[in-house]
């Protein structure tokens, strides 16, 4: 049956983030549902923020297309442009190499949910707040240095 | 800004089917938010269904993954499996290949609104209740005589 259940698909909150960046995405609670469902050609991620958590890091990638939609809740999406609240149904696309950093802040008092779409992930990408570069394959601080 | 203003994006009802199984689909609005928005790596479409549409002649892709998710109303998801209702967060996935014939119909009587998102479209779609198929170029019958 092509309906998904979420329930049956495992929900982490694990991240790659170096200890020092690890905070903000401690309450992010996330669902792969590409993989658990069968789809190989793009992904998408449930996301569940808890009150106070980030979608992320604020980044941008050199090489990977996404997209959001919020499911319920709000949240606000920090970028380059300033602050926009995000209600159910609102989205948000984030082309690949624009050099604008981005992320979603739960500061409400209630979960909020939402999906977000790419491709594999792949290539750069780049943290214009914090001391931290993706180089594609790992995670080190913008001098070249590994954590 | 990242956020779409979806006014700011055209809609239409347009459809590639030969006229007689266009009719289904007179009620699907679709805004096409991937090339609107800068994505190149993936398409969303944000689809309104006015009450009896369908999203598609019921088919499947040899070669392209879908996903979609309902933001608003319900529809129905007619599939080999059966009828399963679709409301507001309900999401499906249609693997590439996987033989099984699927769509959405509004048998409401207001309008549902949902997402679909798939890889730019490629290969050969299959349609198991009409003589229709899709060539990866051009719609066909089964025989192979050309509309």
């Amino acid at each position: 049956m092509p309906k998904i259940d979420l329930a049956a698909i495992e929900q982490t909150n694990r991240t790659g983030y170096p200890a020092e960046f690890a905070e903000a995405v401690a309450g992010r609670w996330v669902r792969k549902l590409g993989p658990a469902t069968g789809l190989s050609e793009f992904g998408v991620s449930h996301v569940v923020l808890n009150p106070g958590a980030a979608s992320s890091q604020r980044h941008w990638h050199e090489e990977e297309d996404e997209f959001v939609v919020m499911l319920s809740g709000e949240a606000v999406l920090v970028d380059d442009s300033g602050r926009t609240p995000m209600r159910a149904g609102d989205m948000a696309s984030f082309p690949r190499g624009d050099g604008n950093g981005h992320h979603l802040v739960n500061e409400s008092g209630e979960d909020c949910v939402f999906l977000a779409v790419g491709r594999v992930p792949q290539g750069r990408a780049h943290y214009p707040d914090i001391d931290l570069i993706w180089s594609g394959e790992a995670y080190h601080r913008k001098d070249g240095s590994r954590f």
